[in-house]
């Protein structure tokens, strides 16, 4: 695998894509696709998908397509989907807990096996038979106890920038962030921001623009 | 304004984003900032903030920075954030309520006005005093008693491309769209996906490739 080149954000999240539509067509039984065809899925150009594809090496052979489940298997492989993750929640409000129900993490691989909370009320309830609601403090513990590797921050703005602190120094290396806040984000780790406000100026944006 | 531009997502995301950090600037008394204290915040070029800017026509004067307010004013205005918009949600679980209590998005203008579900178990239900979840064949009536201009659809793959139909015939032209199924876009909907699976799969990449 090339690892010196930068590849950009939005081929990974394509290279998703491709992998989720890839499962689906294995379960229908079909063995063989074209660049062009995957292309036409999602609106992209068929030189789109090869160049996405060829940053990770040569897949398929030119006019012979690409074998569904060898593809499949590589795009896995490489987004780290052949294997399952172990995750925390800090922060059970509405956002945390339905990150915490949604059962199609599961299925992917992407399993959260503890829940902080800085509420007193909160921590010690049970969610389920054996996941109770944890304080903040025992997140370190807990962390390299359950060899967790991703962190969801679901908290307030004001508590955000302690919350990565907190995990980053637990030695979590990958944060799915939902706080609009500005932070500093600790060397070393990956984190990606969900902003639904900003989802929804976007479209306001649009109403207002066509 | 300049539309015949076709103007970049990703403008548009930071637009808003350079939004909210003039209202904070505002809120603290700060009356002038220049493109590269802007551009700073979020590790951008000072370029690309004025390129940015530019697409809506000149703002501020070169050496003297942007007035706070006004240039917010402006944003304001472009992004649509001047007004208040009437939102239905489609999908009363757990990723549903989680943006029905999401107090934030009310404060930005956004309010949830109705919420449906196709369960009959939920239809009926009340959310708080005066929002019942209705059933999904009272949504045409609904949105235009109630003049809903986005829909949130967070029901599952099966019966997202229902939802987004049934929003678009009656009137809706823009979508919050949470379901990870392909789906057919009818004609002058602006439809903006979130994939919080691809977001942490983004993440597993990260850490499978660093």
């Amino acid at each position: 695998m090339k690892d010196k080149i930068k590849i950009p954000e939005s081929a990974i999240r394509r290279l998703s894509l491709y992998f989720h539509h890839l499962a689906s067509l294995k379960e229908l039984g079909v063995e063989t696709i074209s660049s062009r065809e995957i292309a036409t899925v999602y609106g992209l150009a068929p030189f789109q998908v090869r160049k996405d594809l060829s940053y990770f090496g040569a897949f398929g052979r030119r006019g012979r397509g690409y074998n569904v489940a060898k593809l499949m298997d590589k795009l896995g492989a490489i987004l780290g989907l052949d294997r399952s993750w172990n995750i925390c929640l800090v922060g059970a409000g509405n956002i945390g807990l339905a990150m915490y129900r949604y059962q199609d993490f599961k299925q992917r691989g992407f399993n959260i096996v503890a829940v902080f909370d800085s509420d007193p009320k909160k921590a010690g309830q049970t969610l389920k038979p054996g996941m109770a609601i944890q304080s903040m403090d025992q997140i370190e513990q807990t962390v390299n106890q359950k060899m967790i590797q991703i962190g969801i921050i679901a908290v307030p703005p004001q508590a955000a920038q302690a919350a990565v602190d907190k995990l980053a120094a637990a030695g979590v290396k990958a944060i799915l962030f939902f706080p609009s806040s500005q932070i500093l984000i600790p060397k070393g780790i990956a984190l990606r921001r969900v902003n639904l406000g900003l989802d929804l100026e976007f479209l306001s944006y649009a109403l207002t623009n066509n």
